[in-house]
């Protein structure tokens, strides 16, 4: 029996809840999932709460058990009941990309607003008309470009749109991992489900999307897009070998309409190097440099006339409560993961449907996933023809 | 009206839960619930979860706050009624070093195993009673010396246990932070709160710690142990000054056991050190270097007579699946943050009273958070009296 | 007077002495100077060592300072009648670029072993003729590339040599410098003398030589060659303000003919780089890393099936006496700096022509010189006409 | 025969000389000659120029291929002519420790300006002897503590003297070498010219130079002074082992005049680091760090209240002509070598002579040798007696 001073919690009253219905419990279904049930341990007393409604898979017994890891009401095993279920005011597409685009259009039309995880599909057609879908629907929009509210990303776009790098000139870009390196790795083209899951949607929308988010839109690309692992297995463990379509690599030079220039690299294939998004600005009065190995750092260069003795590039430990998004973690120099991320992501996309405003500028909406597959699709022609691409023509 | 195939989630069925209750609810209560509530997160299916019975603090409004948010069924206001509740088997002490002792002795001498903050205690006195205690108790007892539940520490323990650095000659480690840096933050030893916070328990256990932890028993040390900010506020905001008597720094000279040399160092005035914990280890035949500011990286040596022109330290990404506490988490080169040490150091507690066992080697015990009063202690002598000590002299 | 026991030391016996003439005295032409003086430094016994005969320049009483500084029997102030000097057998061409051709082709004609500074000439067609004339020549004949006598991109070449690396993939350099980061900068165009040393020339031949050098022959190209700073005074102080023709930026895709893919990039206006040359070379296996800034260091990650927890890229400090280049410097750790490089290729040039063999593969003769000018003019055709470009095309 | 416009370069006129002379061709000797050597390559147009009269050895062979190939005039096999030849006006001692108090003592007395290599003496008695007898001399003395002129210590010094750290309260050294780290290297106490080699005098006397020199004066240690390979070979290749007694560890921490508090540490097994000298320096305003192995680099915290979330270590290039130490070099950005220390150490050794002046502060004189000697007894003495030693008391 417990003590006389024990009280039962109580539930948490007055605080505004809104139904979410996650597709897919995979790696980014997890992600998300932990996402949604860390509001709570980010924000404090929070403002919206997510209601974990449901979680959707084809598999029951699979989905069962992610329903009740992360704590969902219930799962589907069907989307279009998730999506129908009037509950559900926030579709969070968690799918493989082949998956994007017919359940996100359909939310749209019911009047969801939508979380897509990028690529936001395989093709720029389905893109398209994802980006046109959105548009016309009035709800919020979302593209799963997480490194957005990375806080040191979130501290370069503020230090960028300040001007204290005066004017932009150079841009470079590495998304570098090692995940497809081995040759024994099944091909994605060897299944439907690999459909769009090559390294530029992969990776280099991600490494796009900073590109626009940073420093503005791409005029024009020139591209190579390349697998250096030109056959793989048929299946794993498959002792015939098929040809890789979704490709590994892709690289990209980018002229901005502002005049920056500079490239764009993606790859799955480089030895040794984990999850390496390694980026770099250039302008007229400073540069910043960011590794997302180091995701807790931001190196930033700044001329100072009064002291120019004292110039280098500053490595700063971006952990302080007064940095953004970070006000509501723990104390500087408690570094934070990938995975908390996910957490301030959610957190915009429940704070805009509350508030009833649109994801952008500080989260990626769909316009920007399909940017991202634009600028994609361009580096694969431009690799194709063997020319410069203006971006705007394949519109 | 929810679609046909919609199911409800269910109980997670089958998985045995130990009740838990939690003293306190500031900076480490928060960072305790979150390692409960993420066990799941992590580790799937669970072998073993927590039941979060009650949290207790003196305030009722916040605490029922925090139960709120970190979903415990309840709370106390009385710490002795939570350790008297029979459905509590767990009692974690997670109160500011003054409450260490007391309640911790409590929830032993009434059968429960004991989670207690580091450090153990304020005075070396208190903590050889706990760890007494916590003996002849036959119950789990760990000091929360979380460090040890960082995968690249304990990749650094298990390379030194391989005798791949052969035999250990060299230590060092700094643990330095700027927190205190601020001259007009107010004196710990202005409140009766603030008894035992000072550096040598609070940065120092851990140094300390990972020192026992990596290279073995400490048998003698000399101190330094000072306040460079002699004088502060008696309170927040108060113009007196009052001698600050909790140490902002702490310096020491170290003779291992097994003959190892080397030092330790904690301090809280590093102007610009956020949190950098960084500790060195040279062998006979290779080297690790670790630094908590880069808590995913594990740089390491290896004399290799066959290619010695390949030699260098190697920045190891310690975020495979295959390294250590990394099973559960993300895909590797997605980084994990400061607070997923919890989620390792109380699954480790959960499975140790699931089985049976005691905490170590790997958790620290009530033993080693002794081991690291007695060192601290130790420090304090010396610097006082100006000579070099026998630890066990002090024993 | 001198104490009994003082000898004089008399004078150097039984070496090897070759003519060397040198033409320019700025900046090259001190670095060249100091890389001759120093043979001795750095290489004992001396095998071969340089005669200083003479150093030419326009400016008779700067040349003769310079001739008396560096050690020269004399000076000239006719290049035409350096070359003819018969006791020159090395003709070494510091000058500007636009002064490139001439003297290096004159001297080949007269039989004399060559070595000019990159880039070998402002056109490629005068680096056509230069190269051609060096091939029927049988001289010596070398291009200012220095940077593959620095000991850990030798190093590197060992290790891609040696097929650790397995099968190369992937490849990038950036060379970035803030040099020409000031607008107020005069434009080189607005001097004859400024032609030629836009960036491509100036960094991008010696990003371009070690992709060459290191990975292969490039076959196509995608280039973007720009000016971030288009216009620029006329001279320095000057108001007026003219077009600057001389590129500041050079953004180039890459495609080997052994399969590899990457980048290239050069540009004097990134605020903040000082002498940044990052190159990265990923293979099948292993993976490596190289910065100017830190240029004793190379980077080299290695798959290692015997044990894949410790895998990491290593930081070779590539300081040993057994590491290449080495052997005659300092004991380990004792850093050189980038000065060094000269000493090392101006004793490769002696010794080849002692020898009588060609520079090739280690260093860099007119044909590797011709090369990236070809592939710099193949960056500027692509960026002007917009698509990709077959760098034999230019041939 | 040359070209008509050839003219001999003719003797460089006006620039005042002095004769110096050098005991010992070894690795001190090799990097004094090249100083001396160099004056010419750094600064220009020089103000003052060494004669390199003699240098000394007992090996008349060797010490001949010395002065030819460091462009000696002649040689010595006796010091105490050297010492007496009236052209030598500075005598230079590089000779090993047990051979530095005798020619020092005897050069001062007959009248010269005297450099001696660190340590000044293998007894503190004998470094006293020297510190009072350069006192007394009238004379130019130095201690060969080169890294005062490594440009990045000369701006840390420049840097703490302004008092851009605020107040300094905390202070940190570690020298690690593995030269000494094969148990298979023979014994220091081997032989006689072993003496006084062992690692306090040898790598402990530059860190305790920089605590000096940056700090202040050190006013209280306690010191941990070992030998990790107890028992080396009597000799080369001997397979008897004899106890070593030249210290290869030493540790100690540091209580200065002006409350600073911290440690000092050097030791020559710590395997896998080659010349890492790491130092820091911790203020109520800001902070530093240097890193020998990257002695081109400073890195510098300030504290910026305009500013706060842009603090962190700047990474600063220490390379621009503007930098202390640097004008004379290259352009920004083209590192510096360990060795270019002793070009501007000797640059400062002549200046002084010239301008009849003391070396300090920027030069160590042997004042400062003396006490880094002090020190380093005062460590040995703490290890021994087990007790904090005061350093005046042992004067």
């Amino acid at each position: 029996m417990p003590g006389s001073s024990f009280q039962p919690a109580g539930e948490l009253a007055g605080v505004p809840q809104i139904g979410v219905g996650v597709i897919g419990y995979g790696f980014m279904g997890r992600a998300h999932s932990l996402g949604y049930k860390r509001q709570i341990d980010a924000y404090w007393p929070p403002k919206v709460l997510p209601r974990l409604l449901a979680i959707c898979g084809r598999n029951g017994e699979r989905v069962r058990a992610a329903a009740q890891r992360w704590g969902y009401e219930g799962y589907y095993t069907d989307w279009r009941e998730l999506i129908a279920d009037p509950a559900v005011r926030i579709v969070d597409n968690c799918t493989q990309p082949f998956l994007h685009a017919e359940p996100s259009l359909a939310a749209l039309a019911a009047g969801k607003h939508v979380l897509c995880e990028k690529p936001l599909a395989p093709t720029l057609a389905e893109a398209r008309q994802m980006r046109d879908a959105a548009r016309q629907s009035g709800k919020v929009h979302m593209t799963g470009l997480n490194y957005r509210f990375v806080p040191a990303i979130r501290l370069a776009y503020e230090i960028v749109q300040s001007g204290a790098l005066g004017e932009l000139q150079l841009f470079r870009a590495s998304y570098l991992q090692e995940f497809r390196r081995d040759p024994t790795m099944p091909a994605l083209s060897g299944s439907p489900e690999g459909r769009g899951r090559g390294v530029v949607g992969n990776l280099g929308a991600h490494a796009i999307d900073l590109a626009y988010h940073l420093v503005g839109d791409i005029a024009r690309v020139s591209g190579v897009v390349v697998n250096h692992i030109a056959r793989r297995p048929a299946a794993a463990g498959a002792s015939e070998l098929i040809p890789e379509k979704e490709e590994d690599t892709a690289h990209g030079l980018l002229e901005f309409a502002n005049g920056v220039t500079g490239f764009v690299e993606a790859t799955q294939v480089a030895t040794g190097r984990k999850n390496q998004l390694v980026l770099e600005i250039n302008g007229s009065r400073g540069s910043l440099r960011f590794d997302l190995e180091r995701l807790n750092e931001l190196q930033v260069y700044l001329l100072d006339e009064q002291d120019p003795l004292k110039m280098g590039f500053r490595d700063i430990v971006v952990t302080e409560g007064a940095h953004p998004l970070l006000k509501h973690w723990w104390p500087r120099g408690h570094v934070l993961a990938w995975e908390n991320t996910f957490v301030g992501e959610l957190n915009h996309l429940l704070t805009c449907v509350a508030e009833g405003r649109q994801a952008g500028p500080e989260g990626a909406s769909f316009e920007d996933g399909y940017k991202a597959a634009l600028v994609g699709e361009a580096l694969r022609v431009s690799s194709r023809e063997g020319h410069r691409v203006d971006v705007q023509s394949l519109e």
